[in-house]
C-alpha cells in the first residue's frame, strides 16, 4: 500500500509534521506492506499522487484533476477540523475525507474555559480601561449559576460544555441533531437556538463553516441576547458577522467578546476590529497545542490506517453533504 | 449589649452595606437583648462609640485615642480580609479584631483560574500585539501537569489551589507554618520558597501584607523564575516590586503577568505600568463579588456575634503579631 505524506510549508503547523515525526510514527504504528512517503515541495505530490491510495494532508494542497493525476486515491486524511477549502476544490467520487475533528479537544476546553472566565471577570472591558490609564473597577459574581448556550455540540462544543459545567455553570446547547449530551441541560436543533439565545449570559460559538451556518449570527441574532452578554467564538469567523458584533461593543449593549477566529485572517492591520472596545482577539492560536497536536493527529491517522486497511469503518470521517 | 455600624461612605463597598442589609441580618441573626445602631457619618460614630462594645467597620474610620473614646469596646469586625491600616492605627490592649478571611474564596478561585489559564494562553501577550494591530499567533500547551507556586496558604491561596490542582496543574505551595494542604503537592515554609521558584512556572502570590511579607519578591526573587514564566497577584501590591516586573516584562524575560493589586491605588494614570508589555490590570475588584460580598460577610459577623456572647472562640480572629 502506498501512503504519501504531503505537508504544506506555509502551513503554520509544518514543523510539527516533519518528517522526523512522520518516520518515527510510520515505524511504530504503519506495519508491515507500507510504502510510504513525505514531501513538502510540490513536484514531489504530483510524483506521489501518480501512485497514492492514502494521502495525508497538512496546509492546502493544489487538488485540481484528482481523477486523472490520483488514479488510484482512496482515502485524503487533513490534519485540521476545518475542510472547507478541500470541499469547495470537489473530491472524486470514491475518495473519503477523514479531518482532525476532536484534536483540538483538550485545549479548546481550556481555551473555551478561559474565554468565559475573562468575560465573567470583565477583563476585556478593563483592558480597554487600561489602554485608557483609566482605573474603572468591574466586579460581579462567579460564574457557577449563570448560562452559557453553546452552538455545535461537536468535539470542540461538548469539551467546552465539560469544562464550563464543571465550573457549574448552566450550560445550553444546540446542534443538528439536537442529541443529548451529559454537561448540556437543555439541547436545541436547528432554529431552536434562537428561543435560547434571550436566556444565554454568554454565547460560545463551537460551529463549523458550512452553507448553513455562514452568517449564521448576525445582528438579529445578537439582539437577542440579554444586555451584558458576552459572546465567544471558537468556530469559523464566517459565522458570526463581526460589524454587528463591534456596534454592539461600541455602543455598549454587549459586555465583551473573545475571539479565536475571524472573517478574515490574517486580520488586516487596519481593520477596525483591533481597536474595538471590550474586545480582545486571540489570532486563530486558542485551541492549537504545538506540544501535542501533531503527535495526537498523526497517531488518530495511523490507527485509522490500520482500520482501512482491515476493511474498517474510519473515524473522524466527513460527511461531504453537511460538511463537517 | 451595644453594637455599632460604622460604614464608611468612601468605600466601594458602601452600597452594599447598607442600613437595609445591616437591619434584616440583624432581625434575623442577632437574638434578643442587642441594641444596634448603623451610621455612615463621623459624628453619629463618635457618639456610639461612647457605648459600644462590639463595632462592625466598612471601610476607614477615625480609631484614635479609643481607650477614651471606647471605653467599652472589646471586639472590632471588619469588612475586609486587609486589616493593616487598622494595625497601624494600634488597638487598646483587651479589643480582639477580627477581619472577612474566607469571604472571598469562591471568587478568589475563580480570579486565580482565570489569570493562570489568561497567561498559559499568552492573553497579555496577545493583547499587547492587538494595541499594536499585530497579527501574532501563540500557541501551547494546557495547564494540566505545568506548576504554579502560590505563596500563602490562607483561605485565598487554598481556594486557588484547590481550582488549579482540579485542572491538573501540579501545585507548589508556600506558608509560614508550611502546614500540609490537600491540593498541594509540595509544600515549604518561610524562605523555603525560594528554592521552588526555578521549577514554578506560574507564580501566584496570595500573602497578607505584613512587614516580612512587604517587597517580599524583588528582582532577585523574579529572576528565580524559569523563563517566560508568568505572574499573579491577589495579594496586596506592596508585596511585588512592580518596577522589577515591568522591566522583566519589557526585556521579555517574563511571559506575563495579572495584577489584581498594586502598590499605588488608584494607579495614577501616569504610571508607565499601565502600558507595560504582557501586563494585565484589573484594579483590585478580581476578588469581589458584588452579588454575594456583604451578604457573606455580615452573616459572618452575626455568626461570631452569637459566639461572642455566649463565651465561645470568635472565628476569623486576626493575630496581632503576624498580622492577619
Amino acid at each position: 500500500m502506498r501512503i504519501h505524506a504531503q505537508v504544506n510549508p506555509a502551513s503554520p503547523q509544518a514543523a510539527e509534521f516533519d518528517a522526523a515525526r512522520w518516520g518515527r510514527l510510520l515505524a511504530e504504528m504503519a506495519g508491515p506492506g507500507v510504502v510510504a512517503t513525505h514531501a513538502t515541495d510540490p513536484a514531489a505530490f504530483d510524483a506521489a499522487l501518480a501512485e497514492a491510495e492514502v494521502l495525508f494532508l497538512c496546509g492546502p494542497a493544489a487538488l485540481h484533476d484528482l481523477p486523472r493525476r490520483a488514479p488510484r486515491l482512496r482515502w485524503i486524511s487533513y490534519s485540521s477540523a476545518g475542510v472547507e477549502w478541500l470541499l469547495k476544490a470537489g473530491l472524486p467520487p470514491g475518495v473519503t475525507l477523514t479531518n482532525a475533528s476532536g484534536t483540538h479537544v483538550p485545549k479548546a476546553a481550556e481555551y473555551s474555559l478561559a474565554a468565559v472566565l475573562m468575560l465573567n471577570n470583565f477583563i476585556p472591558a478593563l483592558v480597554t480601561a487600561q489602554r485608557a490609564h483609566r482605573w474603572a473597577p468591574r466586579s460581579g459574581g462567579t460564574v457557577a449559576g449563570k448560562r452559557v448556550l453553546i452552538l455545535g455540540m461537536g468535539a470542540l462544543g461538548g469539551a467546552a460544555a465539560d469544562a464550563l459545567a464543571a465550573q457549574g455553570m448552566v450550560v445550553l446547547g444546540n446542534s443538528q441533531s439536537g442529541r443529548p449530551h451529559p454537561s448540556v441541560m437543555e439541547m436545541t436543533r436547528g432554529e431552536g437556538f434562537r428561543a435560547q439565545l434571550p436566556r444565554a449570559e454568554f454565547l460560545l460559538i463551537a460551529l463549523p463553516l458550512t452553507p448553513a451556518t455562514h452568517g449564521l449570527i448576525g445582528r438579529a441574532e445578537l439582539d437577542l441576547l440579554p444586555p451584558q452578554a458576552g459572546v465567544v467564538n471558537i468556530g469559523r469567523g464566517e459565522i458570526l458577522d463581526t460589524d454587528a458584533l463591534a456596534a454592539k461593543l461600541r455602543d455598549g449593549s454587549l459586555g465583551g467578546a473573545v475571539l479565536d477566529t475571524l472573517p478574515r485572517e490574517p486580520l488586516p492591520a487596519d481593520s477596525l476590529l483591533w481597536d474595538t472596545p471590550n474586545l480582545i482577539i486571540t489570532p486563530h492560536c486558542g485551541l492549537y497545542d504545538p506540544t501535542a497536536y501533531a503527535e495526537r493527529c498523526l497517531r488518530a491517522f495511523f490507527a485509522n490506517l490500520s482500520r482501512f486497511r482491515g476493511g474498517e469503518a474510519l473515524h473522524q470521517v466527513v460527511c461531504l453533504d453537511r460538511g463537517y
